[in-house]
């Protein structure tokens, strides 16, 4: 099933089931009025979803129709939000862009920071920048809501608790990076709030794109409205989004509700290389950060500068008929 | 005025006021069933609030007795849990034990981590352990709670959108975070769930030990029924809780709800040294941590192992004339 939350003048939003093709969608609140409500009751509440869902694919309801600029994020805040680093060759080139190593524990041990979750920005919000020397990056992602899961589930266990997939937007400030890095606690003021898609599925819309707990299908990244990054969820994935939800539980349950990120989404080329640009026929990059980097490589220094007032950013999948899934993150950056 | 979160069979619990003197409580779901909700809309609630917090005082309302053990963490869970640390004595003293620099910058910049706050303890609750060798720590902190805080609010605007204040026994597993910091990315599973106290209180109920945004008043706490750290919240502080709030809110709104822990309390002895135990005359310390420094550098190794399951934390804070002002912490480690 496809669920959003709709912006009304609460903090949480309203529930709404969404039919598979994101033309319409239906009031669930008698059967929970947000969708943290539905996580916290998951047992009982996705049955009864599920059967709205139906109903709304059958047309059995009235439905309203459904737009994409309404929504907000499908959990506009959360009690976690965690991103882990799926994505090895994007460590590799943010890590060279730093000038920093890839520590050896990465390739078994998984990277995850936490998120600050308390105000996330809609899908369609615009991304309030202070300053353009911080450097603002996009970062195209994969990312689950899990319901609760006990500490130190297993990987198995894990992939169970996984019950929406969506996609993410994880807003970067480049700038601020290095020195927060260096004080040893990760990243806080770097990292301002996320957006996520309009709409969170349940795993089994994936159908056979859904597969241990990774999705296989390419992340769509479209900057200043021209293809930007074009690389497949389903490759060069180091951890699944199973085992980075049980990196996260291995000292404590995490809440129902909880989000974890798969980080930027990353491929390397064929020849094992770093990834050219959509344009030059490459898979592109789902942030500003690698093209600056591959720019450095090239060229001797980086010439793409990071997003400033009037940038823009879309992220979207599509399935295999090359309909949208989640509905598409789009959003301006403006100065405030 | 004083207000509790008592457990019931719901994730969120009760709402209720406390009397001052924290024998007594009434409901106040006819306000706001949660304190999130009261916090959500804290201009409208805390008046209302404030009317039943003196008609409890005066008994003016039917009441039930107020039993610390009731309590869960006055939020327990919330949208973001991030914690500073104001005390460089305690930063001083970990960094050494973990032969690792104080970054120059923490003088003038706070340090600050984003922590889970998706599945709080209570201020009774036990502490899982799953490995004696992850190093269980406690640390006691002070830790405020605030309304909406736009971003890039000031300092002094910053002190305004404090609303409560609370203790906090931040649990630590030193085991995990020298590998954990070495990746760069801070803390994840090194900091498991933390616990606040049973009562979080408005500043105005510290009367004139609240200055400037600090705690003016030692925080005892106690190890294995013994005291362990009688530390002055007012002395070293190097920021104010206002001002971590501001750092927090330097590149992105803070959502109502949202709580800033001092750090570790931690204070240098009269002569400039470290600081001693309690037990040798000294204010002792607010995490094991410490004191295992103390004996690295006085005896050439830490002899003090960290928690194992069985022992025991308390955390509490006394008014001038020795009442509780917030009840107590206590907890004891178990194995899981």
């Amino acid at each position: 099933m496809k669920l959003a939350t709709l912006k009304n003048d609460t903090r949480d939003g309203r529930l709404v089931v969404v039919s598979r093709d994101l033309t319409r969608c239906c009031e669930a609140g008698n059967i929970a009025p947000t969708l943290q409500a539905a996580l916290d009751d998951w047992e009982q509440c996705a049955p009864k979803l599920e059967a709205l869902y139906r109903d709304v694919e059958h047309q059995a309801v009235p439905c309203e129709r459904f737009h994409e600029n309404d929504a907000h994020s499908p959990l506009p805040r959360a009690y976690q939000w965690a991103d882990g680093s799926a994505y090895i060759n994007h460590v590799e080139l943010v890590r060279k862009a730093r000038g920093a190593e890839v520590p050896e524990s990465f390739y078994h041990d998984p990277l995850m920071y936490q998120g600050g979750s308390d105000a996330f920005l809609g899908p369609r919000d615009d991304i309030p920048l202070g300053d353009p020397a911080w450097g603002c990056d996009m970062e195209g992602e994969v990312a689950v809501i899990t319901d609760d899961v006990p500490m130190g589930a297993s990987d198995a266990d894990a992939a169970d608790h996984i019950k929406l997939v969506m996609l993410c937007n994880d807003v970067s400030l480049r700038g601020l990076i290095p020195g927060e890095l260096a004080k040893g606690f990760g990243f806080f003021q770097s990292k301002p709030p996320s957006a996520f898609s309009p709409v969170a599925v349940t795993p089994d819309e994936l159908g056979d794109a859904w597969k241990d707990s990774v999705v296989h299908l390419p992340l769509q990244v479209d900057y200043n409205r021209e293809p930007f990054g074009r690389a497949n969820a389903g490759v060069d994935a180091t951890f699944s989004l199973a085992q980075l939800v049980a990196h996260a539980a291995k000292t404590r349950p995490l809440c129902a509700g909880t989000i974890i990120g798969s980080g930027t989404v990353s491929n390397q080329d064929a020849d094992g290389g770093p990834g050219k640009p959509v344009s030059e026929g490459g898979l592109g990059y789902s942030c500003i950060a690698e093209i600056r980097m591959i720019e450095t490589i090239n060229e001797g220094e980086a010439k793409t500068p990071f997003m400033r007032p009037g940038d823009t950013v879309k992220v979207q999948m599509l399935d295999a008929d090359g309909h949208s899934i989640f509905g598409a993150i789009r959003q301006e950056v403006v100065a405030v």
